[in-house]
């Protein structure tokens, strides 16, 4: 059994259904029904007007969103070990036409808004540094932790202070809201966010992520951009129709639910070995090389995440059976 | 029946069976034992050693290929009806970061190794003017017509006389493999072609194109790009089925001699009212504006292209049946 | 006699007077006294509120013009012969990140509001196609052609009706004005212009031209600009004295009446030779190889312009005894 | 007496001579006779062939270098308090097109090769990070300390070791040397660097810097570039003879002896004050608020640099009359 990553899951199969149903003639890029009813569909959820555009990845999300908030010659505040600093080979830079990400510290790759402060304090005001435009926080983190409504509010709170647009990566947006058991719109534009990258394919999904703005003006230009970088797929229909399958029934709430179960099974078999709380689908543990050969000898999995420690994540379709095996072999440890 | 573009076609039923196959746990990006194999199965097509990527669009394709073999400071010389230069919000200038397009003409957007000559020694050679390092050619052109391999072979030995490199807009590269009946590598390297836009998606694939760089050396920055890109998809797995999928038992070919007989059997119908030979899937009328609103009040729907002009486009998956009653309605005009 | 460029001209007297006279200790950057004083001057010159800031070359001022009133993902309109088409190596596309030029015709490098409304009605618009955001014109033209103030106006016109934005490179706006005798900011702002390169290298500065815009907040970003493109000088006082001195007196004028006045005397004795009118300080000729060969083997230099063409270039420094001669040198051909 | 940034002191009399002595015409960029003996001069002071270029600012240098040395998708390694990092409004992105700085840390912004290595050995080997393709180091640093020869030499090592370009900002490269009294050779190639920002504004010029390019095949490319970022000014002789006169007679060493002098006069009169060894023109103390003020009461400008910090640079034209008063001062606080 794999624990690597919840990209190496299997699509859901709501998700293969609703491919398989789409498979008719419709207009191309995105004219199509499915991709018209994204907006909508969007708004809903949030309970409000939201832009809704899909992409293939949540790369392409995030550094569209940013570009959208950032000019070339600003700045982006964000964590020292953000997805978008570490894991997507300069997206940013290259979707923003080379603004700055300026790095702020905290446990588990969580911001605290005085932390983004003390950093926001800590820049001149002149042209001779880049000036920070927009903040950018992962939810849940890069370390499987989860910002409350309360701490994202302070964080916007922060950046309409400062006149700064607000984004949130949800690559893992879901297992944040199933943990914390919010109104979605309650953690993204009632508390200050900008734009969400929105995932669906850690989740279940394909190949479809979204990308929302709750200021629909705000996306206008992403349309262009979109285009531009070569994400405005031929057959934008096969990425919108994935969205909508997951929307149904709240499907993306549950298989989040599902993963987050798994986690937290596991957490508890770990004790005292959690590095960080596990707050979503992943748990970081503290193994010696040896109790991690020997997990691995029973046909488990992971990746080695730095010395002594490993990452183990779960995903929607781990059941209990599946997890259980695990659990106990490392609570045997 | 819409005859809008082959971007609305369906999905081909062997593409929806590989990918149902292919839902199973496998390694992220493209770490899984699909996306291994392509660099092979396209190394045997070609007779030669290639490096070959999946990319979600033919937008991409392009744009990762010409930032490939254009510096930002160079230029790339295309014709002016290409897709590169009209049809992709300028994606080649943000993929190489503001490379100008150098733009030479030719009937039916097709460019001789004369016309790009002329283009070329009009160019002073100097730091004032961007210097050509590539040329960009469709193959089938955006008005349908094919390259032969003795025209590309002309165009390929003005690439290296003037030490450029040379990319094929392969979109519709295997309606024009098919309508040639040629070997692909014949048309392709050792005609001169360093990259190539290899196109799935109006062929019958759902969301996967390939960039194949016929000198591997030469593809390894695009394996940066394309993750910096957010190219380099979660799942990629789900691309890398679809192209093998295609692949297997010639299915590319098979599909674009479907969808070039159905353009063919148009083009016949339409004798003198042709506006360029049909050697491909598209086909160009010249039709008053009662004319086109008779056709659509049949049922038939395609684009207005310019005053008096009409573009029909074929696809996979029509049949004779399909093209019967359109072939008639256009003879009975 | 050299007549290659006003750029091979020398620095006028009044201009290094005044480098000597500034060469004490001051605050770096723009932050010195003569900077200080730019808006200010400008804003007299041209009786509105400018923003006014130096850069050291044409081809900054121009491409951060361009830069601010054209996103990334946008197109400028400008002359298939425009400078910055032809003779940046790029540089627009560097500045603004990619937006795309589209190449409009006229004679003379000169557009008419004809032409431009004629390409941008040829424009899509959707997301494939770049989207005009903005209009260039050179004034006097690379040809040497002046745009009057009701041709720049109709252009104004059309750029305000489309929510097109105006640029003017004006690196001989100076011979523009001295030719049309008009007031500067008929010939811009009030035509319609919202950024004018001005130029004074060409008209006996040393290193120092003057990006304006019309309105000061379109400006604001560019001192982020201008400082990222490296274009802000340590010790810039030096550049601010240098146009100080120049608008003093209306010095600027005065050098521009004088190689205007030049070129009118090579004009009288070219007679039908003349491929274009002179109306600035640039004159176009028709000559055989052997007459271009008999002028220089008498000392005068100049570019061949093409095959059969010559281009003469006068400057500040040029009395009319050191014109005569070459005026009757092409007299007597 | 200000001690504000030697930016702000005065242009030293030899250049303002050379600069009246060249007013005459000649050809335009960097066609004329003064810009054709730099490659021969700075080979001559290098003892090796290279190629030489000017430019207008240090920014525009170091952002050159740094696009010669590192593709847009690649990482450059440079201390947290590089020039490069927090004073060019993020020059050295737009340049690249986006390329990342990793940053490493040391005392008095001096990287050690362990520093860089270990930065080295966190990076992991996939297309997700940003791969870093050179190393870019400030002689004298921004604290003004200054490496000595077998310093960089060993980062020298450990970049061929890599396969990394090193890149050295040279601002107060004259500094540098002074204080060193070692060939400049010795400092630059021969140590492994591949590519120096040359300065001589801050040295008593006007508006030159150099780009020195130990391999003159590296420094090709950087020719289109110049003039695609708008640094090839159209008059470029009157930087050319800048740099020409502060080599003669060792100037540029010379200038830089007398700003170091000050510098030490300064530091030996601060003691215990000093919070960095003061081996170039800037001295940093530690001087409470009240201090600061008494000091500025006696006419005396700086920078605070902190809470409880100052910075004071002397420059070229400090005499030790000029610095005793001051250096006094401290010492009585």
């Amino acid at each position: 059994m794999r624990f690597f990553s919840d990209n190496a899951a299997p699509v859901c199969p709501q998700v293969m259904t609703a491919l398989a149903d789409a498979n008719v003639l419709d207009t191309a890029y995105d004219g199509d029904a499915w991709s018209a009813k994204l907006d909508g569909a969007l708004s809903d959820l949030f309970c409000t007007d939201v832009a809704a555009l899909w992409v293939a990845t949540g790369t392409a999300a995030n550094s569209l969103a940013l570009a959208a908030l950032c000019p070339p010659y600003g700045a982006i505040v964000c964590h020292r070990d953000a997805h978008i600093q570490n894991d997507e080979c300069g997206a940013p830079e290259f979707f923003t036409h080379g603004a700055k990400l300026l790095l702020a510290e905290g446990d588990g790759a969580k911001l605290s808004a005085e932390a983004i402060t003390a950093l926001l304090d800590a820049t001149r005001d002149d042209v001779h540094q880049t000036q920070p435009h927009a903040i950018s926080i992962t939810n849940a983190t890069e370390y499987g932790l989860v910002y409350t409504v309360a701490e994202v509010t302070a964080i916007g709170e922060v950046a309409r202070a400062r006149g700064l647009k607000l984004h949130m990566d949800g690559a893992r947006f879901a297992n944040a809201v199933a943990h914390l058991d919010c109104h979605p719109a309650d953690l993204t534009w009632r508390a200050g966010i900008d734009a969400l990258s929105f995932g669906f394919v850690k989740n279940g999904g394909m190949s479809a992520e979204l990308l929302v703005f709750f200021d629909p003006e705000l996306g206008k230009a992403t349309r262009y951009r979109r285009k531009r970088a070569g994400h405005l797929l031929s057959k934008g229909r096969y990425l919108a129709v994935q969205i909508l399958a997951m929307l149904e029934g709240d499907l993306w709430l549950a298989n989040a639910r599902a993963a987050n179960a798994g986690a937290t099974m596991l957490a508890e078999a770990a004790g005292d070995r959690l590095i960080h709380p596990v707050e979503a689908n992943e748990v970081f543990l503290r193994v010696t090389a040896d109790e991690a050969a020997s997990l691995r000898a029973l046909g488990f999995d992971f990746y080695d995440w730095g010395p002594g420690e490993a990452r183990l994540v779960t995903a929607w379709n781990h059941t209990p059976d599946d997890i259980r095996p695990l659990a106990d072999a490392i609570a045997a440890l």
